[in-house]
């Protein structure tokens, strides 16, 4: 039997993947499961996307243009354009999702063994990308007691190197949810500049900013036009993760061809997903007024609720829908596979997602949690309790101290 | 200004990319420009797949499995299984499209600079995936002389090296429509099966067999289990191109393991495009009847019909829906340019695609187009009257002699 590929060994299994199981274990016990782990909303897609979809008269499925139609391109520069960011439809590569625009983005931008620094916590699928270019990642500690503000430049010039060739920023953040302002973006933007680097700005949580905190794209610091790749997905905008449309977008127009040809060897973007995500351009105002007002709620729900329980750390996010905080534990790997396999709390337990995997070195985030506000109150509610009880319980088990010294 | 990659500048363009503005400045000259260089059928998909979609009930478009819904998978095993393919849904992967599965299948097998040797002329965009992968492409001539059929033991063994990982087949074949029989695929497996190979094997057109032929799947070869990889699509089948929905397919646990992470990294396939297909499963055996009806009397219009013209010679396919014809002139790109500037036949001309493209060294594919019989009868009588007027002219203009001894 042939060996498989040194990528195919190093690409990273989905870091919730191992308590998987232990779900599925709990809930044919009888117990519910409050899937705090994933970021997957139960918010409708807007009613007018489903609608398109539902009414469209295609006889052939055919392919689209490769950088996707021309006339949801045209709706999408519109859109940017309302969000102070100034492109053209043709910046824009429709991709298959957020991922496609980022594989897109590191094949085109970066050779093998080129550096990408990126402020951790992070999403953990970037390095999964990077793997598959051959890039390495280089990350720079962000800290929870400062709510995951972007490091000062002096940091990032510690790690600058000949081989330095990009940033990469998800603003708001997952799995953070903190908020980059105009001072920390122009931070970025004299570095990159100094540097001559590439710029990546996963913006998919652009929507979703509280407390009337504005959202500032990469796109609109000046003096970078030709280093800025905006990467943008209607997946969490319009609630339809399934769609699988993001969009790839730079200003720089060698950079748009070289990613063109990427775009040009896959064929196309869904085509049934470019009808739903171009109707969605037409969602009233209020659906994401309406949205905003949920997730706003839920975030005091839940982020107030945990800074009750003794021990826990949690930085209000200004925007996303995550939340990262730090529990009175020692492994979170543990904790949250006890959650699933010995706790319940009036027939309830919680599934979070440890933070280690948003992490490249095992260590900082031992004690830290990810937690997504995608579910109801009334359920987020459920979760502080179970949460209470749960640390307050697994403080008091002797057992647990010897697992987890164990697994150390 | 940040410079691009190595692989960005390797890409391929599409290579009718250049013949576009041309076939544009055409239309606007009022000739119809019959469309004989694309694989977009105009074939009506399955009405039980398009109803499916006009019917969904979904309120929130949500990701799926990253392995593509379990039902989906279910009844895919059980066509296959009614292809005498014997697999069940634990070795589907559903993808973005064939594209898809072979980026993962590429990814997860081969490490940079590891040599797969492909029967050539092949769809030009298997250069695209192997550059992303890294891999260095071996072409293994056919011959246009014997219908591209799939050269002796003997001649892949004068390529097999240190570095040969894998053979890449397209069965039946883009662009040839070749189809291997029994004895060409006991070869490969041979092959295979002496020095170890990972086997790729395309059979998106599996359902286009002409003249009583039947297909055969790599999956049906004893002893090279482990070594198979099938890549599959609804585009061709069903007519749903834009479904973007195809599948990974192995019996081989660890690869199926280790192309599931690339999955889970990209987080699922488009979930409209799986319901279609998934509802497309049960189109009735008339559809492919009609179909298969359809494309036969399609390509003995074409077909025949190229045969009729002086100097050129086009071996009659068993499968798929394009051939490879060469024509009386030197130089292809030449002439398919000058089909489209300068040329017209009762208001009409017609677009190929050189097939320089689907050569890797440039030179055996001079003379060579390739046609796909992607249109109604009528359409491609009056595409063979065109050529066959337009062929005759061409010969008897001198200019056009000089400009391709220039290109030359």
């Amino acid at each position: 039997m042939p060996s498989i590929s040194q990528k195919g060994q190093t690409m990273p299994a989905s870091p919730i993947r191992k308590l998987v199981p232990f779900a599925e274990a709990a809930k044919k016990r009888g117990v519910e499961v409050l899937h705090l782990n994933i970021g997957q909303p139960d918010i409708h897609s807007p009613e007018v996307a489903l609608e398109a979809i539902r009414s469209n008269q295609l006889n052939v499925v055919e392919y689209s243009h490769s950088a996707g139609f021309e006339s949801y391109r045209k709706g999408l520069a519109a859109y940017y354009q309302a969000h102070r960011i100034p492109v053209s439809h043709e910046d824009i590569i429709i991709t298959t999702g957020g991922s496609e625009a980022l594989l897109f983005g590191m094949m085109a931008c970066f050779n093998p063994g080129d550096e990408l620094i990126i402020p951790e916590p992070f999403y953990a699928n970037y390095n999964a990308f990077a793997i598959q270019a051959g890039i390495t990642v280089v990350p720079l500690r962000s800290t929870i007691h400062d709510g995951f503000a972007l490091p000062p430049a002096t940091e990032f010039e510690k790690l600058i190197t000949p081989r330095t060739k990009g940033i990469l920023i998800c603003n708001p953040g997952n799995p953070t949810g903190a908020l980059y302002g105009r001072q920390e973006l122009e931070t970025l933007r004299d570095i990159v500049k100094k540097h001559d680097l590439f710029l990546f700005s996963d913006e998919v949580y652009r929507e979703f900013c509280y407390d009337g905190a504005q959202h500032i794209s990469a796109m609109e610091l000046p003096g970078i036009e030709q280093n800025v790749v905006l990467v943008d997905s209607v997946s969490k905008r319009y609630s339809m993760c399934g769609a699988r449309i993001g969009a790839f977008i730079t200003r720089n127009k060698e950079l748009l061809a070289t990613a063109m040809k990427f775009a040009q060897a896959r064929l196309s973007p869904p085509t049934y997903g470019q009808i739903a995500s171009e109707a969605a351009l037409h969602a009233p105002k209020s659906y994401f007024e309406e949205v905003n007002l949920e997730y706003r709620e839920r975030r005091n729900i839940l982020v107030d609720g945990l800074n009750t329980i003794p021990g826990v750390v949690c930085p209000k996010p200004k925007g996303a829908f995550y939340c990262v905080a730090e529990l009175p534990i020692d492994d979170a790997d543990v904790f949250c596979q006890w959650l699933l396999e010995k706790f319940e709390h009036q027939g309830h337990t919680v599934m979070m997602a440890p933070a280690t995997g948003f992490y490249a070195q095992p260590g900082p985030g031992k004690k830290q949690v990810r937690l997504a506000y995608v579910l109801e109150k009334a359920k987020l509610q459920m979760a502080v309790e179970c949460l209470r009880v749960a640390l307050d319980t697994y403080a008091r088990t002797p057992a647990m101290a010897g697992q987890e010294a164990a697994s150390r």
